[in-house]
């Protein structure tokens, strides 16, 4: 089958190191020279000190608007006897004019009196007043910045200032970067087949590269075919300082990164012990660092970064940044593979006086990890893992002010929560996060202090009502706040036209009804129960009962996709994907706010925002929701 | 004369009080949308949240490259009674290859065996094992981003996964900046005349204007003619959310500013209580604002910054970013007025424990002095500024690691300290700021504490020894380290061909001879001052005596440009400026240290640079040097 399936694992000290030996030995890493016109130098390094090569002022230049006179001829002068110089003994000079070899200082406009074409002088002038010296900014052939000074907007007006028309500089890496794989598209369109993804990662490698300081040449993408993949790498080379090569860095069928190095250069490395990111190669071609880099993004994004970042950086002369770091309490449980150093990405969030590390879902291939991650937590290689609340370091992403003023919302998840973390963002300047855990992962959450604030729907099966009870059992000693959010129905989320005519849960005992279940914990799936039970029907007997989706929106796309058939959702997942709905009921969604945990101003801002009527607009617009009694407060203190 | 001598001397908070209040009021200052490619969306910022367009990902996936099966179809297989399948009960996937609805698992390729064309299952497979749902990283019409989200690398490859083609962004606001001056050149050229100034201003505030958010559209030099620039106002006006006027904002004769804004608009403050910056222009025309910006580089710089900064931010969405303030204590005495808000620009370094902020030259015309700021420290209206050692708050412009990584050497200038600032920011990544104030200068500095090291070359009138007998006098009880950098070649710098005939210091006495002496303190007029004694010259003979330039280079480009004939500094300022020299003394030029201020590998660093073969190339080649006795330690120790 041509699979060759078995990589090394090599610790990723020994691979750093075997890589920059290898780059420090044939010199690559020492930065390049390169001239360019004054008008490309922004934001650039220089290579070289740059001179003054012109003085500036290069000639005797007024420092005021007045006049140019012989401080001689003045000599005389007071308020009691003025002199008066003719027309031709003065010289009419604004600020900056030339001041010529006969005159020797200047009398600013203020303190002269024109009285009968004669100019009236009351103070003798000081020789050299008012005039700038030659030089007196720069001098012609002052070393204006030294070597590797970044060029901002102020080095750049001293170089016009000074006639600097060239400027020496360290050329910028060229990262050549060349996506494979036979399944990509370079644009999404309509009704792409199954199977087909639309090419991202050379684009945020590229994006990243040029923010290191580097300059991303994107090939166009090359489908998985050997020879195809070699010429793109032979084509690339001579016009890059370096080659990228995203996917294929694995040992199956088609994964030719590994042996096109071996044949063009030299392979270095081919696997090494991280996670994500263990199929990665490293290696040279002429001399030139070839990074292969694995299909997954977060995979790509952590080997580039790992590899790649340190080496642009050397090369263009730049001392990388090191990240703010700040010590956290790890939110949950976080075990570790004992051979593999471990990079997790995080949401940090102030919880009173600590900050908590909220690890994000560790699948490789989750491209909004990455937006969503607040920073990185590493956990070496020989350790297990964390328990829940051990304390723990995390590289920050985020400005740290962003960080504490970030409020935290574990629990159901609704699209209500998404338009207020919207509103929160724009109008006022307050950043919230939201994880979607469950509505008894909320109430978890909450009771341990671990979230400012959870959405619920539950539902007490014995009176009816909503989130009051639970709160009570669970939160009894807790000073809460509950909100109403809205009212919205749930019901069943069936394909256009609902061809198999599914008019209640009764339905989903058919066989041919293939279901979708939400998560344990979740309220919607809660809800299902507790009317399974009031309809005394085993849910054994549904067919999809232990497949889970974490979203109502998760649900309804699985749905759209003709993964399933029915599942219980809100009205507006349905709507969104222009599915049917089947409805239910329809149920109270609150937000349980811990009021100690918030600032006045967050507390102010998050009730008016839910009290906005943008809010009540946008989910107005979204159908199926309720809000005659959003923004009620229903509780207030301990329950 | 047409000129309007009174302009305003409005408070600063007034002034922004009065400018933000009508931008608020005519709703300028609320982003703008505009949708674009996602292929130009990296560094803008969301205006409205952006959500998926299609589910991450869209179809069942394989997570795995193996084999896709139906489950139940594996439920017997253990290693001791393996299941085979037959070729068309599976289905061969790649890692991320859609997974067709008759099949609900994949089994990874490392537990397949094939056994003569058969799959050899030993282990069954749970439902959904290996398969990534559909919308696992993102569902359709999931909120991927909120309002307000600065896009960069990751955001930027989740839209592409999603599908997303355009994105919604604030539109970044367009700044039209306007040189005005008649002696203004786009570019500096040989022989540029008396007058002259190559325009960089608008160059300065349009790198700025990007740097925080906008786009500026420069317009080309107009020159002082207010038809012309009333023109440009007019042309520039449909395409711009903002209009700046570089220079012109005073009343002289030829400031047209003030009227063009009045009379095209409304002109809201002219004049300025701060320093520098006291003759700016804030007013709308057609509700955008306007602002006329002095032309000193230093004031149009504080201008811009004040005022179109704040204003930038809050049309882009984005946070201006608060500067990091450092605790200093200033260097010396600051006057200021009581009547303006004065922002002087200076140097940090950490000396010890402390840090110390050195005032630069105040002079509003001097580029390179934002060039070498650290940061900036204000003294507030009402205050009468700052004695020498009070503590002070400074803004810094440069990183904090940076500044704690700097080492200060104030004291006489070479040629050589240049070169040793450029090796040490280039083979050791250490700083070195250094300020020219002689050294007698330096001495007092390095008795104060206030310099990590000081060059000198002061000659003994007695001994004929250069620096240690003042190291003794001065700094008798400090522990300081003294090393010879090099000696050099003192002598009389003359015009280019030397058409005077000066041939020694008794040709200054000749009244035609213009001669430009240096200032007090300075290691080079102490030496003309002892030569003069030995001869017994009376220096009020000498024409010039009291002129005084800060250093060598900026003597002899004052002899280049005609503005003196004759002035004493070391041989390389003649040759660099090609102009004769005429030697007098050949002297000792060494860097005294205070080796406790400075950290092992500071130190290490600097010892280092000297000694380098770099260094003795780079000053050999500059002509007039003598490295014979480069690093050799004079003195180490209470001396």
């Amino acid at each position: 089958m041509g699979r060759n399936v078995y990589i090394e694992n090599k610790p990723l000290e020994e691979a750093l190191d075997l890589f920059n030996r290898c780059l420090t030995e044939c010199g690559w890493l020492a930065p390049q020279f390169e001239e360019v016109d004054i008008m490309e130098c922004l934001g650039r390094r220089t290579f070289h000190p740059v001179y003054a090569r012109r003085s500036h002022p290069h000639y005797m230049a007024s420092a005021m608007d007045g006049i140019a006179v012989k401080a001689a001829s003045t000599y005389a002068a007071s308020e009691v006897n003025p002199v008066n110089l003719d027309p031709d003994q003065v010289l009419m000079v604004d600020t900056g004019d030339y001041v010529p070899p006969q005159f020797d200082a200047v009398i600013m406009i203020e303190d002269v009196n024109m009285i009968g074409g004669q100019y009236q002088i009351i103070r003798a002038a000081v020789p050299w007043q008012q005039i700038r010296s030659v030089g007196e900014d720069m001098v012609e052939q002052d070393m204006i910045v030294p070597s590797r000074t970044l060029i901002g907007p102020y080095e750049l007006a001293s170089f016009k200032t000074a006639s600097v028309e060239r400027v020496p500089v360290i050329k910028r890496p060229v990262v050549a970067i060349i996506p494979t794989g036979t399944e990509l598209v370079e644009r999404g369109y309509d009704d792409m087949p199954p199977g087909e993804i639309v090419e991202s990662n050379s684009r945020m490698l590229a994006a990243l590269c040029e923010q290191w300081g580097g300059v991303a040449l994107r090939h166009d993408i090359v489908i998985d075919d050997k020879e195809l993949i070699r010429q793109a790498v032979v084509e690339m080379e001579p016009q890059a300082d370096m080659i990228v090569i995203c996917s294929g860095s694995s040992a199956g069928r088609e994964d030719y990164t590994a042996s096109i190095v071996e044949e063009l250069g030299r392979l270095i490395v081919h696997g090494i012990a991280t996670r994500p990111g263990k199929p990665a190669i490293l290696g040279t071609i002429n001399r030139k660092p070839v990074i292969g880099v694995p299909g997954y993004p977060v995979s790509a994004q952590l080997i580039f970064s790992l590899f790649a970042q340190p080496i642009i950086y050397a090369r263009s002369g730049g001392e990388m940044p090191s990240p703010d770091t700040i010590q956290c309490q790890v939110a949950r449980k976080l075990p570790s593979h004992a051979g593999v150093d471990e990079y997790v990405n995080v949401n940090v969030a102030k919880i009173s006086d600590h900050f908590l590390a909220y690890p994000l879902n560790r699948g490789a291939g989750v491209t909004s990890m990455l937006v969503k991650s607040d920073g990185v937590l590493h956990i070496p290689r020989g350790s297990e893992g964390l328990d829940a609340g051990s304390p723990c370091t995390v590289a920050l992403c985020r400005p740290r002010p962003v960080i504490e003023n970030t409020l935290v919302c574990l629990g159901s998840h609704d699209l209500a929560i998404d338009v207020l973390i919207d509103i929160l963002q724009k109008d006022h300047g307050i950043r919230m996060i939201s994880t979607n855990v469950g509505s008894m992962g909320g109430i978890v959450s909450l009771s341990r202090g671990e979230t400012h604030c959870a959405g619920l729907h539950l539902l007490d099966y014995e009176s009816g009502d909503y989130n009051t009870s639970y709160l009570k059992k669970y939160l009894g000693r807790q000073k809460v706040m509950l909100v109403n959010l809205v009212n919205r129905d749930q019901g069943l989320v069936v394909q256009k036209g609902n061809p198999l005519e599914i008019t209640g849960i009764e339905d989903l005992l058919r066989p041919e009804v293939r279901y979708i279940n939400r998560q344990k914990g979740a309220g919607t799936r809660l809800l299902l129960d507790y009317l399974l039970q009031k309809k005394n029907i085993d849910n054994s007997g549904i067919n999809g009962y232990n497949r889970e989706e974490y979203s109502h929106l998760a649900v309804a796309a699985s749905i759209k996709n003709n993964a399933g058939d029915a599942g219980m959702a809100i009205y507006a997942s349905a709507r969104i994907l222009d599915l049917d709905f089947v409805p239910v009921e329809t149920e109270r969604y609150d937000l349980c706010i811990l009021p100690d945990l918030f600032t006045g101003r967050q507390l102010d801002s998050l009730l008016t925002a839910i009290n906005s009527n943008e809010f009540k607009r946008r989910m107005q617009s979204l159908g199926g929701y309720h809000l005659e009694n959003t923004g009620l407060i229903i509780q207030d203190g301990v329950g």
